[in-house]
């Protein structure tokens, strides 16, 4: 495992809440950090220049999005995603996992759909419906909807398919348990994710990646390869899992499926449970969280990293978030729609108490206007602005860790 | 007449072809000059920092939007369309005559379906076409669709409506001349024109406006009018109105109802044969005109500055502009469009001739792969570029009228 890629600089005397550093070949990332979506190799709406101004210092690409478009191969001889979509910090992939099983559900409502109108499956999917063909302990195999085209998923897969992405940091692929899971279901899934992260190890290995480097058109840089915990809503399998993915040999832990529709309080004891069981040497990534109210608590159970497409989906929404004060404690930020007939006259900036680009120049006037015209530039400010306030807020929150006041 | 509004700096020896500069209270225009249309107080998909590294010298918006969208009332009291939506440059604004005229043609359309479907109008027109309800020599007068509102354009209801807005160049408010016109039509609109013509230039003199300078909260800037040649593709209606509305105490001259469904030919005729007529210490602008091989032969018999939707419209639909030698010679420019499967796995640079931001650091498969996907950056690097290439194109002109190479 290479030692200089995460690095704890200080530990809360309050809590597991920590901080640290994480080193890779295309920057360090000041840990608690948060981790923007750019699922198809942007994030939507936004220059990747305005990235530095926003302070990002982190994003997450799907491998799934990027295995059907544009597929990987033309991201592999354009020297990897960094390159060819021109984000220039580091990056993760998720492992497909996530998208992958929740296609399973949707096809199988499909399938249902499709028995009871009559129709052959493929006239009551859409485009983003692609047809699973077959789920085992080897992996997935669907078809693309866009072209037919067979498509698998199994963890060596998975690991070919982020090794030509590219990102810097990499998942194991794993079995993301839908929402409410069975016990069995749940332990069916656990044991999979195990073996599929013994696999990818070895395949990792088998790719002469245990030096962890790549070349891509002549760019060499480190990735690093992140075990995901599973067990669904289960305490005994979520400590199970954490017990077996910390024990083997990953450069991070990652926690999987805590997002998927559960109450908040159930999304937090899977974190909680799992706690104890959290590597000091290792950084901790939770997968598909990012609500303030939840970001503080999940901090404080050692979690170092948090990938959301919240701020950004929100944003296109007309969603801004709003900062109540200086401290950004828990719960002092808020959210307006401004689309609301309200902000038709308001000439106030966006939002008073930031400092971004868009709160110095922008009215609420201004972006109730573009949004309600459908103006791209709406979208544009507006995931500047959220993205703003979660880096802000993560800054903030790297303080007062610090000050222990966590 | 302000005499500091235009400096003619050069005359071209083979034609009418000049350099000029064009002074407004928030900044100067090297002419010739193209004018990017901010419809609604926005280039679309462009964030207005972004125009300062194209080197953008001025934008136009148009007055029928912003009258439906916002509305004017907001824009004043926000000081004026600079403020609201932070295009910190020179400005124009358009009469509102165009979009006016050319509702009057889809609105008579609407009437005959109304009448063969046997349903009311209001069940067959759609949002974007509200209904006329009275043409006069007074003016316009029709129902906004979004809102029922009873909307009036007058002469001096559209240049109240362009101080609200506050633009640093406005429009007279004219009749377009729809195509094809029967000369009686065109006699008509024209004489309409003239006399509305006359009606701007004195309420612009009763809003005290002599001085041209408007106080919109503490801000004070001069304001200038332009009056509009119309005529069809009538050559004595083109002349006599060249006559006469040069002959009238305006600041500019512009020239109307070229673009309106003529052929290149009958386009450029209308403008040659009032070349002789325009003066030589006022600017001239081009409405609606910014087609390559159009620009260079018109920049030849005078004209000063031309606004197109073209660059930005094309760019997207994934049109982009390509720029075939460093010569920038006129049909030396042509277009790719982005969306074909040809570029799927191209890795060359948009345009390897165009040094912007988006040719120095993206492929055409990474934009092919945008615009497939409907991404939103997607429309924002085609526009960037596009405009991009129209300044080059701007620039390069100015460089060959100087060495009288034109």
């Amino acid at each position: 495992m290479a030692t200089n890629f995460y690095q704890k600089i200080y530990q809360s005397k309050k809590s597991s809440a920590r901080l640290g550093i994480i080193t890779t070949s295309h920057g360090k990332i000041n840990t608690p950090a948060f981790v923007p979506v750019a699922t198809k190799g942007t994030i939507k709406a936004l220059l990747p220049e305005l990235l530095k101004t926003i302070k990002t210092q982190i994003a997450i690409v799907n491998t799934y999005h990027l295995v059907t478009h544009p597929g990987t191969d033309i991201i592999k001889k354009a020297g990897g995603i960094h390159n060819f979509s021109k984000l220039n910090l580091p990056l993760m992939s998720d492992s497909g996992g996530f998208q992958v099983f929740s296609l399973q559900m949707k096809s199988e409502k499909l399938k249902v759909k499709s028995i009871k109108t009559n129709k052959p499956i493929a006239n009551v999917r859409s485009e983003e419906h692609p047809l699973v063909v077959k789920i085992s302990d080897d992996g997935v195999k669907f078809r693309s909807a866009y072209d037919g085209q067979l498509i698998e998923f199994t963890p060596e897969k998975s690991i070919e398919y982020q090794l030509a992405i590219g990102a810097d940091i990499m998942m194991a692929f794993d079995e993301c348990t839908y929402y409410p899971a069975t016990y069995k279901y749940a332990d069916k899934a656990m044991k999979r994710t195990h073996q599929w992260l013994k696999r990818c190890l070895k395949q990792v290995d088998s790719e002469k990646l245990k030096v962890k480097s790549l070349k891509l058109q002549n760019i060499s840089y480190t990735r690093y390869l992140y075990g995901v915990i599973q067990g669904g809503t289960y305490e005994d399998l979520r400590k199970k899992s954490a017990e077996f993915v910390c024990g083997l040999n990953t450069d991070g832990i990652a926690i999987g499926g805590v997002s998927v529709g559960e109450t908040k309080k159930e999304m937090r004891d899977q974190v909680k449970w799992v706690a104890s069981y959290l590597p000091a040497d290792k950084p901790v990534h939770l997968l598909g969280v990012g609500q303030f109210d939840d970001i503080i608590d999940l901090v404080k159970y050692g979690v170092d990293t948090f990938d959301c497409v919240e701020p950004t989906r929100l944003a296109r929404m007309g969603t801004l978030y709003q900062v109540k004060n200086e401290q950004l404690r828990i719960s002092s930020s808020e959210s307006i729609d401004i689309n609301k007939a309200i902000y038709k006259y308001n000439l106030t900036l966006v939002d008073e108490n930031c400092d971004c680009y868009v709160c110095k120049n922008f009215t609420k006037a201004y972006l109730h206007h573009l949004f309600k015209q459908k103006e791209i530039l709406g979208y544009t400010l507006a995931t500047y602005h959220n993205l703003y306030v979660m880096e802000r807020f993560f800054a903030m929150m790297r303080k007062i860790i610090k000050e222990d006041k966590i």
